[in-house]
């Protein structure tokens, strides 16, 4: 009988350390799992075509939006609906997991500095 | 500015205490969120059109296959491909996380008592 691996938030968050440069851990039909290490202001940006889920493993986010914020903490999660403009911002480290479609960039329609390499898996 | 409300695992399985009844805490796109208390034996079954997430967030979940099993604890996951049959297995109670498209049956392709009713929100 084969013995599976099952895919460890842990270990692989131990792989890298760059903040805003999400790594796919896995792909569910034409959906990927990205863990990510975030500290700081991310820019505002919008995904005009997709929802986009964080969830928080470890630590405090606040996503802003124009009208008002979520706070996130470990064990919590936020859907972002298509459309919406939102800036993700961590005061300290933070590590969490975003769900969305392949392709999805993680600055959305927002040209910037932080737009990070996409599809990298860790 | 509006303060939105975060998703909380942990007050979300307070609602609920049946076990192998998945509930949708969350929507994306034509994806749900569900999370699921279980324990024992569930059914051998297949999704025979989509792949199926599970997230172990408390406790130990064995997914068997016909040719070996995986086991997932806190902070791990498994991608179930499509038209993998599969069955999972908890020997204590398990909190796990399910993400699959909506509509997805817990049961997929096999008639069992075990089947839950579907799109239940908590």
């Amino acid at each position: 009988m084969k013995s599976y691996t099952a895919i460890n938030f842990g270990k692989k968050f131990d792989k890298f350390n760059e903040y805003w440069s999400p790594k796919v851990v896995a792909e569910m039909n034409d959906y990927q799992f990205k863990l990510a290490k975030v500290q700081g202001e991310f820019t505002w940006h919008t995904h005009s075509d997709t929802d986009e889920v964080f969830i928080v493993i470890e630590g405090v986010l606040d996503i802003v939006f124009r009208d008002g914020k979520v706070r996130l903490e470990s064990g919590e999660m936020f859907v972002v609906p298509k459309g919406v403009e939102h800036m993700p911002v961590a005061e300290q480290e933070c590590r969490i997991m975003l769900v969305e479609p392949k392709g999805t960039v993680n600055t959305g329609d927002t040209n910037s500095a932080l737009t990070a390499q996409n599809d990298v898996w860790v």
